[in-house]
């Protein structure tokens, strides 16, 4: 076990304990507590959850809505838990989302402690507090920003992780490498997949890399006035995408980080051999890099994006691999070009 | 017109504005903005509203819930309302609430200001960040803690306040008195209702010396860590109270605060010739002082406030008129001595 604690501005702080299962963790835990996971983790992991208060929640995407939060509320008030206690959330990205959610407003704020179970979630969702509920076609149009208190990584739980979910995480990962990481760009180009999954030290020290970069960023920015917008790289179309074809989130934002690449040949002059060579990585690990779409549905979507100030969006660009900045783009730009985007 | 301005230890700040209009205050919003009110307040200033985006939801306590808050949000995304916005809540406590939620979730967060239109929003609802939903019968059981960028006072609003309003209003003025201001509490004594509304200049001034109180203390201490527990008097039954008979805020914090007299007389030591002041006080400016209630009932209400910790509840008890501290009281002497409080 290893304990990495980073320290917020306003002095919240968020440890990240490396290698510690959730028993350990729990009896660890200075409170009471609660468990919230969904109907796969908990179906897939009998033992875990046996004598321990647990919500469960039914599984997916589609679940990360208002209604899901009300019945997890109401079973926290039938359960007489006090603000005083933990809400673990155990589970993918919308586990995590939800628990913080939760967290975030019940009783004006409980204690938060996450535990992801898939490669998203441990080098994305459930690190930097944001969270979010979705409205209708619109990603995370409710949500906060609430820090844990702890963030658990059981690296035993990615043996059963499916390929696909494997796929979906390393977009994050790549998303990573391109906005600030030449050289763990050029490690993933230099190996594949099947490679990484054969060897659990590297998983290890590849997600305590992606954690390092995430954390290192929110807390310099926890309230996205800088550099914590990099993250949205691929991010805003992304989001229009997988919200109108249902596809994963990695894919989703694959597809939206070669129209970002593509933006950025345009309007920042990124060199398309730059391009070339997130296409040809992104592919490599599996994820696509076009899709077949409605452009005219796409903007509606875009257009209700929460970045969106006016009739401006800020949209990440890429400046070269490793390094990129955040930019308004007008909206008339955006409808004009879509077609050659995506 | 004059502003005082409060800092938060996070840098945040709250601007309050005293004598100043509506219109005058959106024209030098630096930001586009969109009003939320509920239809008593509409309907009352019909030309107010006029040409101004505004979201109207039903007046009345028993519309501080989600569902409320869902219709707002889905009204903000109808009307692409963007997160640089500014949400301005126009009404009494519960607009302010629901103003100050939405606010504080909408896109994870968009600008907000307040503009309270009773004595009771006026001296302690739009003040100090804390809004809540009620879930069933447990009221402000999700919420968070948000402060408003500017909190505006028209005066002009009290012209037509209905007489008891004002008396709600009082409970929370004369709850400041008791917890740390002597003077006002003696100045309280030496007039009357009456009085001090026939006199413009009073009101104003009246109100100041809140708004000072409140921000002072919660300036102080945002996350309830200390001092700003003591707000809390009369609160816990009070709370319960207002959930069971359904009656006015300020009267059942009214009879919250009698009750929590007697616990402090009991506990703490606490004169009973003060606690006679306080009953007489708050006669005179027609507040009730005790009610007919099902205890049982009181005590499973009070056994989900908010404020419990396990077997403990944090009651405010006065040490004596203007000085106040909160203590852990168990939940069994609680039970014991319900049928003596209220």
């Amino acid at each position: 076990m290893t304990e990495r604690r980073y320290s917020f501005p306003n002095a919240a702080f968020t440890s990240c304990i490396f290698n510690q299962s959730l028993d350990t963790f729990l009896r660890t835990l200075p409170a009471s507590f609660v468990i919230l996971t969904d109907e796969n983790v908990f179906n897939a992991n009998p033992g875990l959850f046996a004598e321990k208060e647990t919500v469960v929640i039914p599984a997916g995407e589609e679940n990360k809505v208002q209604s899901t939060v009300d019945s997890i509320i109401e079973k926290l008030l039938q359960a007489d838990i006090d603000k005083t206690s933990y809400l673990v959330g155990v589970g993918g990205g919308v586990v995590t989302d939800m628990a913080g959610y939760v967290a975030s407003v019940y009783k004006r704020g409980m204690h938060l402690a996450l535990f992801p179970t898939s490669i998203l979630a441990m080098v994305d969702a459930s690190l930097g507090g944001k969270n979010g509920v979705d409205v209708g076609m619109y990603k995370n149009m409710v949500g906060t920003v609430y820090q844990p208190e702890y963030i658990v990584f059981d690296f035993q739980f990615l043996n059963s992780l499916p390929e696909e979910e494997w796929v979906n995480g390393f977009a994050e990962i790549i998303k990573h490498a391109c906005i600030c990481d030449l050289s763990l760009f050029e490690l993933l180009e230099q190996t594949t997949l099947h490679n990484i999954r054969q060897d659990p030290t590297w998983v290890a020290s590849l997600i305590e890399r992606n954690v390092e970069i995430k954390m290192g960023i929110v807390t310099r920015d926890e309230f996205e006035k800088a550099d914590r917008k990099l993250l949205n790289f691929g991010h805003t179309l992304g989001h229009a995408i997988e919200k109108l074809h249902h596809i994963p989130h990695g894919h989703a934002i694959s597809v939206g980080m070669v129209a970002a690449c593509t933006l950025s040949e345009k309007i920042n002059g990124l060199h398309f051999s730059e391009s070339k060579r997130i296409i040809s990585l992104l592919t490599k690990y599996h994820l696509p890099v076009d899709i077949e779409t409605d452009y005219s549905r796409v903007f509606e979507v875009l257009k209700r994006d929460k970045k969106r100030e006016g009739k401006h969006i800020h949209f990440v660009l890429l400046d070269k691999i490793g390094a990129a900045h955040a930019e308004p783009v007008s909206l008339d730009f955006l409808q004009q070009h879509l077609k050659d985007l995506v």
